[in-house]
């Protein structure tokens, strides 16, 4: 049967906050904290708005989850990421002790996974590749059109 | 010749931050971030008043002064911190592209350089153990008296 409540599903959710963040001119990057079920946070990168490099969509979502639910940690919630979260991030997520990260696309050059799953609380459960096509063509377009702008 | 714009006196700034978190129940670590002899932001731990493990004395000092030199990069900056980063904070430093790192005391359990310099920007300089016994003790002193009042 399929549900609604996909992994699928949530990452379209963050998709289209890497729209919103593609839009205003920002590394289209989204996330999304889900809680039983339901969306607790969104959040998109946001470092050239608020010109402060800590402003990935993975810390605002961590820091709207935290208030959402007045705790410091998201035991029971799962962060769906367009991109492969960057050392910061991990750390961010090590600290709240996430219950599970999905990612699309793989970062290389600039992701956690260069270090390993030891950057992550030991509770964590880690899955990738969700919607990675598509999570991964909003990346590449992106930085082509800003070639082709210069 | 005595300076005025030693490390030992900008990390007092920090340890002087360190004790307004104590004071508010926060874990002791304090940072300041100078840029050119000037102090332009200062910042405790705050994860436990603002409930967000993000919070870190770093992380709000990156924000601060990113907004007050309206640049997302801290190049020509020094950050003075109490406590070794962790990975997060060191993540975080490495996209600043901050110009200097200064910290007092270590931190083996849960400080960046348990992965070595690779976590920081190459252009960075690191220094530590500035007054490392006052800044090692503050946070001694705080935990020590938490398992007391337990």
């Amino acid at each position: 049967m399929l549900s609604v409540f996909s992994d699928d599903h949530f990452m379209r959710q963050a998709l289209k906050e890497a729209l919103v963040a593609r839009d205003a001119g920002e590394i289209p990057v989204g996330a999304v904290v889900v809680c039983q079920n339901q969306v607790i946070a969104r959040a998109h990168n946001q470092t050239e708005l608020l010109r402060d490099v800590t402003a990935h969509a993975e810390i605002l979502a961590i820091t709207a989850a935290s208030n959402f639910l007045n705790s410091k940690y998201l035991r029971d919630c799962t962060l769906y990421v367009t991109l492969e979260p960057c050392v910061m991030c991990a750390g961010a997520l090590f600290w709240s002790q996430l219950g599970r990260i999905v990612y699309g696309a793989a970062d290389d050059k600039r992701g956690f996974m260069r270090f390993g799953k030891v950057l992550l609380h030991p509770k964590t459960q880690l899955e990738y590749g969700v919607l990675m096509e598509e999570c991964s063509t909003l990346l590449k377009a992106f930085f082509q059109q800003q070639r082709e702008a210069r």
